[in-house]
């Protein structure tokens, strides 16, 4: 029995235990058939289609997860290409038949994964609202008559009905967002050209980012990095430079009082203060911040010459088919007209200067933590102020492409009545992306609101986020670096953070050095010896830290590999053979931190 | 008696040795009378206030080169702010009286340093030549007949003719260099972003950079540093990350056949000849690679929407005083009118493929070496056809700002009647500013033609510049990383390169250890052991290799600091003690190269 929620855990737990993708593929195609959201797909694979796709799957690969999404069912929207089906972008008119999936989708298949269909949109990714469409509207997975939220609204919805596993959005302005915390989803937003646009029909291509809807943190940042990675078919797409962030102890930005703005939604207000205590308790230190400069930049997006990326994306087919656009979009993408290169270029130095302001910003805070969307309406409110209203969904989200960030939003509970959720966002600086994961994960399980429209479903701990994989390198400390020590700031200062406690190898003596200011030990190796090992902790450094930390290691110590009680090598300290002669062998402690507390009691 | 070309070096010799800076104004202030070129000043610094000038110079700092550009004479291009100075960019109705310097002009008189004047320039800095001017245009230092090059005419003849010790240019197409060349300077350009542009009139500020002529690259290099840094007031100024090049074997590319056009000048076709000849003595591996990316994404610089930025930059003046507009500069800054937002979105959309596509060739060169300019032609010449030529200097030039890259140009030699000199120019990616400057200077001293007017001067040894002085780790080696040993590509592999073979402090002992693949020494400090030391090499790694390299160093080697035989301390490989029970003491042999060959031969 499947949960209405297909995680990935979830899903392999039950390929491990038996099940067949061919009866998975069964239940979509009968959640699909229940549905009771007409307008959540424009095109889907044929049922015999996602049979054969399942036959080829299993003669590729016959044992059940063989591949690291194997047989894991997605959702596209409709402006990334699907070879087989139609690319519609939200508009019949402008329908074309790829011969090639887009490069995301091809690097899914090839990892195993089933695409379910080709989900609606806000015509040419137009929107934060999701009722642009001649498809219809799909709705809140949680009420009928509220929007799901755009541009990636059938994405959204796919997942948060439990009919995908995980979905493909795009996001320029916050379309990869903003229907995440419509439906009580994840959504994870890339750095600019991190994950490749090729095969993607272009929205503003200079800040345009596909994006994942998933049930929970690990399981998006899991499709994210095999979706990521260069390809130089795509203008845009860069070589990833990954950022590290403190694990310990974050700096979170959030709003000061002068920028809050939730328009008149005192849930979403209170849900945002909610998360901001449960940020606190996760040991974050909350420092408010200027957000006028980032709102600035975000309002560039619409009301700057950035509009002419998008009538640069459909110019051809506007001056053919200007009849076949919604008439919201239309108006949106005529008024680029109205912008001469120069304007062009005034909004770029607009854009430069206020990134210069917000670097002040980024030096108070490791990263932000701001509401998704400040509120949220009825489709029928959204009907009868489309512009404007659409304009207040991305008041936190429209900055984050053009200034460079990665975000990720999680849901932050529902209002007191439990009708209606609403979403945070963590947003760091480019390329935080893996960074920014184990916090938004903490703060995910900690709201407890479940996944998508299951509010009850606990998160799977398999798919917990507990460490970046990033970049860092571990070393391991035993005297004055120790926490709390007084040369530990060496190593908090760098960007270190300390990854865990621990022992050495039962081979190793440790000896009080004559001379050393701080006092430090000596850890020195003797394969002949059998102790019970000297207690240890292993922090991470960023490289270039490292290095310069190892620079600055006086004689007679040194770095080299120390073996832990649990068979690893990991680069610790060492100390030449020399400075031990007439050392005091204080191994009998167990470790330093024992021994200054014994010396100190003894003084 | 100051020579003609007053490099720092000279200058400063004769500072130490008693000359006044009274003494050198007065001598600018005759040599400026003296000069047959009466269009290289817009405006000079009147004579009272120089004398006034150094009279608060010696008052602040009264010893000799007690400031870094202690007493340097120094032009100023007269679209970069001066206070006290009318700013005109060439265009007298434009001219207005800054109350403050521009950043970089507050940062050298700061330092020391002294404005004589400012200089002339092709108006709005809008040309290569020098020609498009109401202020008349320089000449080239060798032949009246020739143009200077442009748009920094004034600022390179004044270096040129001894006029100035350096000078500051700037560069969008090619203006910071041309010149340069066609005057037998140095010209430095800095990566876009890195020194600030606060205070000077903008031509295309997305790519516009201040750059320094200069007699040699040691001056060039010097004065870079201290007007380059951070500044938020400049929306395109940028925190530096300095790249690193290997400074052994570097691999150069050159113009491969196709793209070869020197507009029919076989002279200067000879001179880019005999520098890749150069460059091959000087160990360079020649690496022919395709220019013709580079190529389209300089034709965008005038051909495509950038000229919009000039526009931007001018059009409110434009609007009121067309008239006042050199002919040629109004016509190309008109034509920006052509060009709406589609338009220069679309062009950044190309600029973008193309980066995309000189990533390929940079992943097969560390550096580029171009003609700087392919050709030169008469004032006369250049009058009769003002775009067509002008275009023709910028071919090899008008690339590097838009594709983010560093270059500095360097003299090459003259022509076989030693009429006129040609320069080649290095090209590097972003921020390899210092790192090029090394084979830079390398090759201008090879070249052997003086500097500016004086063909025979020879280059100050003190000007040398023998290493990137960038963040690198020097490290010591001591078994098989030595050159030419089994390990040592783990440091080449990494952009590591040698500094120096040389010799431990006589404490240490060298043991073969046992059962190590390839064989290794283990290096023991005995502080009681007198000995003749072990021989070592020391290399440089940047920092992150540093700390790749550390973390894979097995036990039971590590880093630690190794005492030199010069009494330094720098970090190189250890062994741990238990290692080196049974190990055999090889120390007799003076290092591991030795013991290898002895083994070898007694195999």
């Amino acid at each position: 029995m499947l949960p209405t929620i297909l995680d990935l855990t979830s899903l392999k737990e039950a390929y491990a235990a038996g099940l067949s993708p061919l009866d998975l593929v069964e239940e979509i195609i009968a959640r699909c058939k229940a549905s009771d959201d007409p307008a959540i797909f424009i095109t889907m694979t044929s049922e015999d289609s996602l049979r054969e796709t399942v036959h080829q799957l299993l003669a590729k690969s016959p044992v059940p997860n063989g591949l690291p999404l194997w047989g894991i069912p997605f959702a596209v929207k409709d402006n990334i290409d699907v070879a087989g089906l139609p690319t519609t972008a939200g508009c019949p008119a402008f329908a074309y038949h790829p011969q090639e999936d887009a490069a995301v989708v091809s690097r899914l298949r090839a990892a195993g994964a089933i695409v379910i269909g080709k989900t609606n949109l806000d015509q040419f990714a137009t929107g934060l609202n999701g009722t642009r469409s001649p498809h219809g509207a799909p709705r809140s997975v949680f009420d009928r008559n509220y929007v799901s939220g755009g541009s990636s609204s059938g994405s959204a919805v796919a997942v948060a009905a439990g009919l995908a596993s995980f979905s493909l959005g795009t996001d320029t302005a916050g379309s990869g967002r903003v229907p995440a915390a419509f439906n009580n989803l994840v959504g994870i937003k890339p750095t600019p050209g991190l994950v490749p646009n090729v095969g993607v029909v272009p929205a503003c291509r200079s800040v345009d980012v596909v994006t994942v809807f998933a049930a929970n943190v690990g399981d998006g940042i899991a499709v994210r990095k095999i979706i990521e990675g260069f390809d130089a078919r795509d203008p845009f797409s860069r070589q990833a430079l990954p950022a590290h962030l403190p694990s310990d102890r974050p700096r979170i930005g959030v709003l000061d009082s002068a920028e809050r703005e939730f328009y008149g939604n005192r849930d979403v207000e209170a849900l945002y203060d909610a998360a901001i205590d449960r940020a606190r308790s996760l040991g974050a230190v909350i420092v408010p911040f200027d957000y006028a400069p980032f709102r600035q930049a975000a309002e560039l997006l619409y009301s700057g010459p950035w509009v002419a990326e998008r009538l640069a994306a459909v110019k051809g087919f506007l001056a053919t088919n200007a009849q076949d656009f919604d008439p919201t979009v239309r108006a949106i993408i005529e008024a680029a007209k109205n912008y001469d290169a120069v304007a062009a270029f005034e909004g770029r130095y607009k854009l430069e200067a206020l990134r210069q302001k917000t670097k002040a910003e980024w030096e108070r805070v490791d990263f932000l933590m701001l509401p998704t969307s400040p509120t949220t309406y009825t489709i029928e409110e959204m009907r009868a102020d489309p512009i404007a209203r659409n304009s207040h969904f991305g008041r936190y989200t429209n900055f984050a492409n053009l200034l460079d960030c990665a975000a990720i939003a999680i849901p932050a509970g529902f209002d007191p009545d439990g009708h209606l959720p609403a979403g945070v966002m963590l947003v760091g600086p480019a390329f935080t992306d893996d960074a920014l994961a184990p916090f938004a994960d903490a703060m995910h399980r900690a709201a407890d609101s479940g996944m998508g429209k299951d509010r009850t479903a606990k998160l799977p701990d398999a798919s917990r986020v507990t460490s970046t994989g990033n970049d860092v390198v571990p070393i391991v400390v035993v005297g004055a670096h120790l926490t709390d020590m007084p040369l530990n700031h060496e190593l908090t200062g760098k960007g270190g953070y300390r990854l865990k406690t621990g022992r050495t190898d039962g081979s190793y003596r440790l000896f009080a050095l004559s001379g050393t200011i701080p006092p430090k030990p000596g850890l020195v190796r003797d394969p002949g010896f059998a102790g019970d090992g000297i207690a240890v902790e292993v922090w991470a450094l960023p490289p270039a830290a490292f290095a310069h930390f190892v620079q600055n290691i006086p004689a007679p110590l040194g770095i080299g590999k120390i073996l832990l009680d649990d068979g690893s090598r990991v680069s610790g300290f060492l100390c030449e053979a020399h400075a031990i002669t007439g050392a005091k062998d204080i191994t009998e402690f167990g470790g330093w931190r024992n021994f200054i507390r014994a010396a100190g009691a003894g003084a």
